[in-house]
């Protein structure tokens, strides 16, 4: 139930980007995400819905068919299947939160 | 689907608590929680799945039988029903994500 930020390893996912997956069970997991400058978020979309807290730096989001900045304290509420995607503008580290876990985060 | 952080109200919960909800839909809600040094966050539990997400100050937590003190960056996993509470030992925000949303947040 208690998990230590310094007791969970960062995943390098190339293009400047890095994964750490925190607290997790099947109703709610949470990951942080950090961008350097330039780093892309590709569009995608998943059945999970998605709550994304901007913890710093800047970024142009996309969900749906809008596309604005966001600083850190702002939120973004991506709704099952919704095509989302973000560009890093200064470097910084998303939260993002699903609902469900996403399981494909824990498999090796 | 976007929400910026200097659009929403800031509610004195007492005590040396102040709340602020952020985005919020069906499936998840996220509220930064304001501490002063001391205040505490009463031992209760609810339906939600929570989880919480320390953004900054230091705080000791327990969730069930189990008490430790956590900083930023760390996490925790209150599945439904258990109980939970904190006390503030150095000033601090929280972040919580429920799933579903509390609905009671949203009463005026």
């Amino acid at each position: 139930m208690f998990v230590y930020a310094k007791d969970r390893p960062v995943e390098d996912l190339g293009g400047g980007v890095t994964r750490k997956v925190l607290a997790h069970d099947g109703g709610l997991m949470q990951v942080e995400v950090a961008f350097e400058e330039g780093a892309v978020g590709a569009l995608h979309s998943h059945p999970h819905e998605q709550l994304t807290y901007v913890l710093s730096g800047e970024f142009e989001f996309t969900i749906g068919e809008e596309t604005r900045v966001v600083r850190a304290g702002d939120t973004l509420y991506k709704k099952s299947g919704v095509m989302h995607g973000c560009r890093c503008l200064k470097p910084g580290v998303l939260l993002d939160t699903f609902t469900p876990q996403r399981l494909d985060y824990l498999q090796k």
